[in-house]
């Protein structure tokens, strides 16, 4: 995607092939840094301290890791045990998101599958092939998307579009489109007149920072909220559809996705408006059955509730909204429950949030 | 209420009758600073700032800028034209809160009642009676919500219970006790085990800033979570009563709130969790039917939204969350309908959010 003219992804493999670059998400927007990957807990600590974060982003960081526990094993043999040790480690640093496993096991099973001195160039190429997969059904996402935004601008008579989105499942939360606002990048693309409601989304504000700068870096119209405003909005006739991303969708269609998603689709509920998922299949776990009593939800560090980063006389600081005394409690996740779905954008399509659809469009998983 | 050992309200006149005294709660909870108003301008700007900010409070400050209009009047004959005038302007600083206009009111009708030799008195007088009436209106929310809880425990067999509420309805809000938190002030007195999980309430973090800070100073357990938390902690049973204040009522049960205090109530109820909104009687707006429609929704500044304002290296500071070129959207309140509130707790007791049963309690008004 463009960042000030110049095309980029949120990961890379460098030319040497030896170190892995991504982008410290957590400076943004007001700091545009590369960072180099080089070890296995240079990948944990990236994915745990939320230099990168998205479903499919943390899904091919950690493959890129399991391709540096390859190249950086000490023994020379590169023994099984090592590797499926080194894989736990890397599938423990975030609890929630389905993508981190699924994408390390992978590439730990076709590392596997051959001898020791083709272990290094299976590992990346899997790696590859996982982040070329990602990019190409958040394309396909984003051209099935497409066609529900132009229904509904069809109604409109080409009036604009309000699409709310929650949190951030763009471009920097993939490789590129992005999942829920890879639609958007589409109709945009387009000529349609889209417009987007960016839920801040606190603790982390991945909103506010993050989908408000890849947006308006690509130039798509769109204004903040608090994740307050929401169902004003929808309650007035200011939001046309949601679209949100999802971290974890179990096979009868509830899905854990970023505290507050649940809210939203309550209010769309309430009022009547079309409120979508868009979600890679990798995000299925296909095991689970019921989200509420199944997915493990992330507690995280309080503080991350307790203070607030910005830009202030120039530099990224943090300060302290609460009491000092005062304790805080940071659930990362909730569930929205397949009844409040209206529907899943994949790449294989739309279909509805009913075990039976999705098998529809899934039949071997 | 206790600040540090000291009993304090949040508005006062000083000994000499000339300045009014109020906490600049914008400072909260870092600093702690006490504000003259001496002037129809100063109240105004305390109004419109938000030094002063929650329906109860702001109706007491209207009803004291009254008493500064006569006051400082430039004419010795104190003509009722200037007088009306100045009202106007008192009530014109927030739109939303009924009481505003409500107490400006009645201080007005009673100066204008007297000769110019008796306006100075009869305005202080009416101001100080406007006080007093929601100071034992708060107490008595406070007695009628503690039958509530009392019941909740009872179930609960003396077992925690979790109270979650919206913005600050608390005592800072009020004169006393507060509104939504009178309850919980009178069950803590009686010795009941009470936490409460606070609402941060973006943009301008009353809940983090305001409410924990009073519960703290209290004693009560609390524990502040971001706005997107609440759905997921009553998902998980963690919640066994929502209690929140009001800004404006209509005959027939809608509240206008906080803007998010509409997600709350749809999770609450999508739960079968209680919700009930504590409110004196002052805040409804007998003339409205329809809050959705007829409610005018105040829209403040963006940068209360793109800046957050906490303590960094000692000193209360803003710092920009937000991209700097993307706009940003602030509506203040938003509106819950009757439909899903559980019900009043109001001076006279408890009522369904239903225009028959209101007027049960309040059958002239």
């Amino acid at each position: 995607m463009k960042v000030d003219g110049k095309d980029i992804r949120t990961i890379w493999l460098d030319k040497d092939l030896k170190v892995v670059k991504v982008i410290d998400q957590r400076l943004l927007p007001h700091e545009f840094v590369i960072v180099d990957l080089k070890t296995v807990n240079d990948v944990i600590n990236a994915i745990k301290e939320m230099y990168v974060r998205g479903a499919p982003l943390i899904g091919v960081t950690g493959a890129y890791g399991v391709y540096l526990a390859v190249l950086t094993c000490p023994d020379k043999t590169i023994k099984d045990g090592y590797l499926i040790k080194e894989c736990n480690r890397l599938k423990s640093a975030r609890p929630t998101a389905v993508n981190l496993a699924w994408a390390v096991d992978k590439v730990l099973s076709e590392v596997l599958k051959v001898n020791t001195s083709l272990k290094i160039d299976a590992a990346r190429k899997e790696a590859a092939r996982i982040t070329d997969e990602e990019v190409e059904n958040c394309k396909k996402i984003g051209e099935h998307g497409l066609c529900v935004i132009d229904k509904i601008s069809g109604r409109k008579r080409g009036d604009t579009v309000n699409i709310l989105t929650h949190c951030n499942a763009g471009w920097l939360a993939c490789i590129e489109y992005g999942t829920a606002t890879a639609p958007i990048y589409a109709a945009f693309e387009h000529g349609m007149d889209i417009h987007v409601w960016v839920d801040e989304t606190r603790p982390l504000n991945q909103g506010a920072r993050l989908t408000a700068w890849e947006l308006g870096k690509h130039g798509v119209k769109h204004t903040v909220v608090t994740d307050n405003a929401g169902g004003h909005l929808m309650q007035h006739g200011m939001v046309d559809m949601v679209i949100v991303g999802a971290d974890r969708t179990t096979c009868t269609g509830d899905v854990a996705n970023k505290i507050g998603t649940y809210l939203k689709a309550l209010a769309a509920r309430d009022n009547g408006i079309p409120f979508y998922v868009a979600l890679p299949s990798s995000t299925f776990d296909w095991i689970l059955r019921d989200g509420l009593k199944e997915i493990p939800i992330e507690e995280r560090d309080p503080d991350e509730v307790r203070y607030v980063q910005g830009l202030v006389q120039g530099t990224t600081k943090s300060v302290l909204v609460s009491p000092v005394g005062s304790p805080a409690a940071n659930f990362a996740f909730d569930v929205t429950p397949a009844r409040l779905i209206t529907g899943f954008i994949t790449e294989r399509g739309i279909c509805k949030a009913e075990e039976q659809d999705i098998n529809r469009l899934f039949p071997v998983h």
